[in-house]
């Protein structure tokens, strides 16, 4: 139990420019000493994916699935003006331009700050996602450890 | 007047991995004994429509809209990799595999456990929609009504 | 200190039928004497762009981007059906026909009431927007404020 404030955020978007609203959020939350969780679901698991190849068994579909969906945040394409990849470029640039940092940083940042970062263990299923494919403290739940965070949430966001 | 806690959802978008989404949150928070609502405005009432065709009086507008729209949760497309509708055949395929309920399934279930499902009015005209062409057991409302729910909500997410 | 509701949306989209969503449960939240702050980020900036052109000195990553997103609310395309610019002016003709409020004027409905309209700094900067740019009486400020807001708030959505 717990008097602090309580912040929680479905991300399911796999686009980087949400998932860094999701991420600026979240640390901005932790920094006024919220407790907060991202519950990452469907193409929102790709951000804690390893930038590289883990050699895993898998079905064809699960293999298929794998290759398709980028590996990782920095690979991650924006949902707006992507122009086949080609927009994220231009985003990064003028985030370094104006010291912004980029999303892996932001999700580094979270960890650090005690971010409780979820991965649905559902959708990891369909999209036949391991365990050995995302980054490292993570944590492994479903819709019920979610709801159990979210409804005494102050903040709750899906994004 | 009740003790209950409650969640609402506004479901906007009409992907099928989005209105999955939705309905798993909203099946989950059913069981554990939430009072929910899910507000279905503009493209989200698609999900709420009936598979087979409605012979109806219409506009040009609204016959060309309901004839470009999914008529029905199951003939909707992916937010991400639709590729032209083989991505959804792929993870209805995945679905099956790993014995996931398919969207029209969850909104039977949602149903069952009395989850309030609302169309609302104001865009059903826009888009030329009617009662007739909607599932059985829908509530009809406005904004008025949505923000009457959420206004207690616990968990309040736009999807 | 106030006892009112709180309705707290971060409009992140740039869709106008997003931004319409947003917009009518803002003006139905501030008609139910709720205190509405709608904080604009990323795409959603552009809702709140000056439809005409400005004369400013800025860098080409940011006239790039100046001049490939919309200028002002009408000029925003849909999250779907949009047909290369048709699907918004099919939009605006039934909205025309069952007199709903094209979005320049939810937006200045919400104005009248006392929503609060405030713009991402920080978002800002990454896009290249002055404050020359955007419509009048908008607040500026960054994510501490949003959250200084939405940890009150009873209705927190993100659009």
């Amino acid at each position: 139990m717990t008097d602090k404030k309580k912040t929680t955020i479905v991300l399911f978007s796999g686009d980087y420019d949400k998932a860094m609203a999701a991420y600026i959020i979240a640390n901005g939350a932790a920094a006024y000493d919220h407790e907060v969780t991202i519950f990452h679901t469907f193409w929102g698991l790709n951000a804690l994916r390893k930038d590289e190849k883990v050699k895993l068994k898998k079905g064809l579909l699960e293999k298929m699935f794998g290759s398709m969906m980028p590996r990782g945040a920095d690979k991650m394409g924006l949902s707006k003006m992507n122009f086949g990849g080609f927009g994220p470029q231009m985003i990064k640039g003028v985030m370094k331009k104006h010291q912004a940092l980029p999303l892996p940083e932001l999700i580094s940042m979270a960890q650090e700050q005690d971010v409780k970062l979820v991965a649905c263990t559902m959708t990891m299923d369909l999209l036949g996602l391991q365990e050995e494919e995302l980054l490292k403290n993570i944590e492994y739940a479903g819709v019920a450890a979610y709801l159990a965070d979210a409804e005494d949430g102050n903040v709750n966001l899906f994004i």
